[in-house]
């Protein structure tokens, strides 16, 4: 057993998902939720994917050996100085945010004199939905999770953590925290901006019942993220800002120069530029089928 | 049975499911290709998407009631062109291009007195797949083929060619030829344009391989029409120019708006802007769940 006690705040897509595997996979004795909703973590004692519940804070991580942070970004640290002393001197505490440098920050602040058993890390798993409703014990299996150690974060914290992801079928990497949030504002959270940005442009735009009405296939996959939860995505693009504008520039300078192959009817400098990206996406496809 | 003899300029992913839908529906006696790949061409026989082929396009449309053009947007003025004057008096022309004003300016020019039998027509489907050996039958089945007709267009031509995109199980609608192309560069030809850009801008970056080892499943989603034919969609980009540019300046503007709310950390616009978005994404997938 990798832990007797965990307590999960936060029982949304990710958290509800994590309880679920943690159990279907027997990795604890029992697992405790916070929330807001008690309806809803009511439900989750009745279909089994917790055991207990409490609507407070401090009562829900009192006996946690682990504590796992899995709500939106904003409420991080105030969570973290709400629990911080109601922990067990050593229990475990982890989170599941996409971003890591303003975790980290919370954690330098909230947490300062337990950063050895702070263990950063982000699930890179996710659909669309959101909700302990759309959880599924299955949403991590072959997928990654990216532990960002501090240099404070002990060796069996880190690696207990990292059992733990294992075990309910991830595969985990470290990497530096700025690192991480640079490589995700490009692949995650540009995306999502990309996509939210274009949906509502269209949808203020005068015709938007006939642009909507005769849009193709590709469309449906295209625009799935813009689906996601607002709250998070919000939090994400304020914890990460600066990463997400930098690689922002970055592409909209390229954006321009396509522009201005279009409008110059510039063939031959488009067809480089797809082909390139067709090649990239292709390799990428190839490797992620592997 | 529809037409008698059907010609097909071009067995790609679109001409061949048409074949390939043709013949399952029983829409017509017998279908020739034309196409550049002689070796395709045979396949294409040999497994009896179509019963014979020409590599002259001249031979291939002579004894044709229907011609559809499907080669990609640059090739149609001078395919319309070649074959204009080997055309039987009454064969209806029509084709499957993604942008119609240029194939209309293209007919203006090449088929002047054939206007009252020429059908610009787009089939709202397709993959991101490329070539015959992608195409098949069920391709246009729920999908919607959008006819632009001309004021020339007859009436009875492009009641048989809507009656032939029915037979194959897509729906139709006619559209005015310009706002058809404003309408395609916001919900299709934007979204590539905005998927390339994104590839290629992140596969130039100096940690490629970590950028995209670290994707999570969204994007595969999102690029996925990055894996279409570049060849195609310069065409497209190039044909559609001026529509493409104004929403792609439209775009723009939203882009501005959410990059000054990043920041400027000013949440309350960020989680206007997503909401708008998530309520018109999740409208849209309701609808076409319908």
């Amino acid at each position: 057993m990798l832990f007797d006690r965990i307590t999960i705040i936060g029982l949304g897509l990710i958290g509800g998902s994590l309880a679920r595997a943690l159990k279907r996979a027997a990795l604890c004795k029992s697992i405790t939720g916070y929330g807001r909703r008690e309806a809803a973590l009511r439900q989750a004692v009745e279909i089994g994917v917790i055991d207990y519940y409490s609507l407070d804070a401090r009562e829900a991580v009192a006996d946690a050996d682990l504590v796992v942070l899995a709500t939106p970004l904003s409420t991080t640290e105030t969570l973290m100085r709400t629990i911080a002393d109601a922990l067990k001197p050593e229990c475990i505490i982890t989170d599941v945010g996409s971003a890591k440098g303003v975790v980290v920050a919370a954690a330098r602040k909230a947490l300062a004199d337990r950063l050895a058993y702070f263990v950063p890390a982000h699930p890179v798993a996710g659909t669309e939905k959101s909700g302990v409703e759309a959880s599924f014990a299955e949403l991590f299996e072959k997928h990654i999770v990216i532990i960002t150690p501090l240099a404070e974060t002990g060796r069996s914290a880190r690696d207990r953590v990292a059992a733990m992801w294992r075990g309910v079928g991830a595969s985990v990497v470290d990497l530096e925290i700025g690192h991480h949030d640079e490589v995700l504002a490009a692949t995650s959270h540009l995306p999502h901006v990309l996509v939210y940005t274009l949906i509502d442009c269209l949808a203020r735009m005068q015709d938007k019942e006939e642009i909507f009405a005769y849009a193709a296939g590709g469309f449906a996959d295209f625009t799935r993220v813009a689906s996601s939860s607002p709250e998070m995505w919000r939090d994400i693009c304020l914890a990460n800002g600066a990463s997400l504008l930098a690689v922002l520039d970055n592409f909209e300078q390229h954006l321009n120069g396509v522009r201005e192959a279009i409008a110059d009817a510039d063939g031959d400098s488009l067809m480089k530029i797809f082909s390139r990206a067709k090649q990239a996406r292709d390799m990428y496809t190839k490797t992620r089928g592997r």
